[in-house]
């Protein structure tokens, strides 16, 4: 069980990762604070080939060094754009036939779990701040609002880890149907 | 659609937590040096009802000021012990009856998608340091490797967010069987 070396992994050049075809979900950051969770949420969406990044309001944005540090380069390769109000990018992503939802605990949510996308379906999908969460006025606007079920004693995950989850979970999902 | 307040999310008590169900699945960090992982990988553990969390070598481990900021208080619930090697955790938890996974990238590893655990199987899900993954030498001693498919640019994810998928994926297929 050798464990492999950077070039057995057989990964793309930027060059490479601008044209191939990506997976039908746009990530938007409604006012994220912190430049870590932004780096990392850019390396996992280098790795799972997601279309586009929204980055909202307060949230921070290229160039900036810790986002470079925790995306390791992957703020050059992921496709972003820049909006004063996550209204907007969601009433340009409506246009453009994606499905609004928000990654939040919602009256009435939807558990990951139990959530399936229909083929061919576009989602975009909105994380929300640090400590408040996805703000309640971008929620009323949403289609479909998805909550991560957990069990512990805490109130939530860090934003981060819960891009991860939900971003592997849809993207699995959606290369299933 | 009202966001929940705290309150109505019904999360467990600390004493609550102590006592109730854990999933059979046991978390090792290997030599990973960033207390802001550690923290994160605690306060994912806490919410997934983990049963414990071995902290090998160079781990940081609690009392730590950076863990508590990221784990929220989760290294309180959460089970968790040191070992000096990683080694010492894995042949302990094989003697309780654990299969030992690593999270690597390894000739021959089977990707998460296509790894489903035997019902009543006990995992102990081995992640390793932030730049040098899980040591050579721990890989060779584990039952079977598990990798996360990736398809851009970067050779691997942050370490806090690898933990978040894979618990996540094998809490819910432990819940299945």
């Amino acid at each position: 069980m050798r464990k492999k070396e950077n070039e057995d992994l057989e990964r793309l050049t930027v060059d490479d990762f601008k044209v191939v075809d990506k997976i039908p979900i746009v990530v938007i950051l409604d006012q994220v604070r912190s430049s870590n969770n932004v780096g990392s949420i850019f390396r996992t969406s280098d790795a799972l080939l997601i279309t586009k990044i929204c980055l909202c309001g307060i949230t921070a944005r290229p160039p900036d060094k810790e986002i470079h540090k925790t995306a390791l380069g992957a703020e050059n390769t992921v496709a972003w754009e820049y909006y004063l109000n996550t209204e907007e990018a969601i009433l340009q992503l409506r246009n453009q036939g994606y499905s609004i939802l928000a990654i939040e605990q919602v009256e009435g949510s939807i558990s990951l779990n139990d959530y399936f996308p229909h083929p061919n379906q576009k989602l975009a999908l909105i994380f929300g701040n640090e400590v408040k969460g996805v703000q309640q006025e971008v929620v009323n606007i949403c289609d479909q609002t998805i909550e991560i079920p957990q069990f512990g004693t805490k109130h939530s995950l860090n934003i981060a880890v819960t891009a991860g989850i939900v971003l592997w979970d849809l993207f699995n999902k959606l290369k299933r149907t």
